[in-house]
């Protein structure tokens, strides 16, 4: 086996930030021995050959064929009619898996248009930026980050050994739980917060009040940090939002319960209140950066003046 | 003229995350001659000791007597009482200044406790990080970053060209406007979003459906951005909100209205409406990196790997 997870031939269906990334994990740290690049997008074709990222680069699905991995990289609610096409090119015994922000949709999308023997083993790299498009990815993206497959009951758990093999040959963390669980993890560590950014970013650009000239200039009170994550590709986000409705819209009340709280809070003086959740939510970070999920650095070490010998950035409560 | 707006003596009250940063950069880049240090803290005055970021060090409002300039930087809720306190040892022809992120109600707190003679020349440097305490602070935290002024009608034009004189030579970029615009412009810019960010921390702290572990390993999927402004300083931050309550509830109610409409797309499946929202928020971002408040690297130059050639971070759509 001498790739991580013994994959010969690695199809990736769609070549953006994440298909382009593994392309070059793959390569990188060897995941696979053949890498096919597929991708209907004439431009991100161009841009995959000069970046050789890939073996072989086609717009034909039928590129699946002879592969015993093909990843499918594109927004969550495209994945059921790539499945559907490239179906019918698929291998006996290949594994399907795919990088899906939201799972219980893709699954039901995809499952259905696998012809017998073929595995569907579902998987989502928690990892990204707000960059999109092939000249966006970089072979270490996944390193440290959590992937989280989500197999259906009864899978194939040579499978599901293999897929977990080759995301740890690229350095990600594996951990696995039912579709349905993570589509509620990721509603509250993602979708939500990348919902309320989104929103935020909207309604500063639609005051009255205040111009956006303003809102640009002093962004760093705050608000730029919410620019980042509003920044990131339109098309996966609204397919994410579509699929994984159900779980958002819980989450998302139970944020907006806890804002009317804090508003009302604020509106009666309530200074205890405001102190106390403001303590908790600091210990918090504290554990993420422990667990190696985040930079110790002030400001994300964003701006940090490398030649300012004063400084630590030691916290203090 | 010696130094930038010819201060002789500069009194810092409050050596935290800014003061202490101040008395760094006045000290750096030349905005004074002698540094008087005040805190009443005494674990704060021994690291300010051990740093030796001041020329004097105590914890004697009283040390502001023989001050040129003064500048408050205490929570926005303890203006008021420390200008009480060191009103009667202020020194004729002394300008007083401030840090406050809010300024109506600072104006308010202060004015009231100056003696005739004395100018106030309110200033809110927009900048700081998610950590507090001296040993938080550096001397490059102002540069490029913007201060605002809100010298009340018929100010001293002097003294505020001495104060801007000051922040321009520790590197802000200053602009004026009055108290008013100002806690309008950063309720949107900066008070709003950390009130979101602290929210949503808190709303993901205590959910029994998902587990803090699972929130703390799968952050990277945007939530973990959300827990460096909701690390920032607990004090800071409560007096902020309550000090700025009208315009807080008001840029928090458009952020609501928004916030349904947008769930109400998602509801209702309006994939058009989330899409032309995600592009528009991305071009914000774009002008706020060109205009330099913001790094272009991915992922804010986060974990961004030093050894990754393949990588690229231009943006595509």
């Amino acid at each position: 086996m001498p790739e991580a997870g013994g994959f010969r031939r690695l199809a990736i269906i769609g070549l953006g930030l994440i298909g382009s990334s593994l392309a070059r994990a793959a390569r990188q740290f060897g995941g696979a021995g053949t890498i096919v690049a597929i991708d209907r997008d004439p431009a991100v074709l161009e841009r995959v050959r000069a970046l050789g990222l890939a073996d072989e680069v086609t717009d034909d699905l039928a590129g699946v064929a002879g592969a015993d991995l093909v990843i499918l990289c594109v927004p969550v609610g495209a994945a059921g009619a790539v499945a559907e096409r490239m179906g019918p090119h698929l291998s006996p015994g290949a594994i399907v898996s795919d990088v899906g922000s939201v799972k219980v949709s893709v699954v039901a999308g995809v499952s259905p248009h696998l012809p017998e023997g073929v595995t569907f083993v579902p998987a989502h790299p928690v990892a990204g930026t707000e960059y999109s498009g092939p000249d966006a990815g970089f072979s270490t993206l996944f390193q440290g980050r959590w992937c989280i497959l989500t197999p259906p009951e009864g899978s194939d758990p040579e499978a599901v050994a293999r897929v977990q093999a080759f995301w740890e040959g690229i350095g990600a963390i594996v951990e696995s739980m039912t579709a349905e669980h993570h589509d509620l993890v990721l509603a509250i560590t993602s979708h939500v917060p990348h919902l309320i950014a989104y929103n935020i970013v909207g309604t500063a650009a639609d005051l009255e009040a205040v111009t956006q000239s303003e809102v640009i200039k002093f962004s760093a009170g705050g608000f730029r940090d919410f620019t980042r994550i509003a920044a990131s590709d339109p098309t996966m986000w609204r397919d994410v939002f579509l699929a994984n409705k159900d779980a958002v819209l819980e989450m998302l009340g139970r944020f907006n319960e806890d804002l009317a709280a804090l508003a009302r809070a604020i509106r009666w003086g309530d200074g205890d209140a405001l102190h106390d959740l403001f303590t908790r939510t600091r210990a918090i970070r504290r554990s993420i950066v422990a667990m190696g999920q985040e930079t110790a650095e002030a400001d994300f070490g964003r701006g940090r003046p490398v030649t300012d010998t004063t400084s630590s950035a030691r916290g203090e409560e």
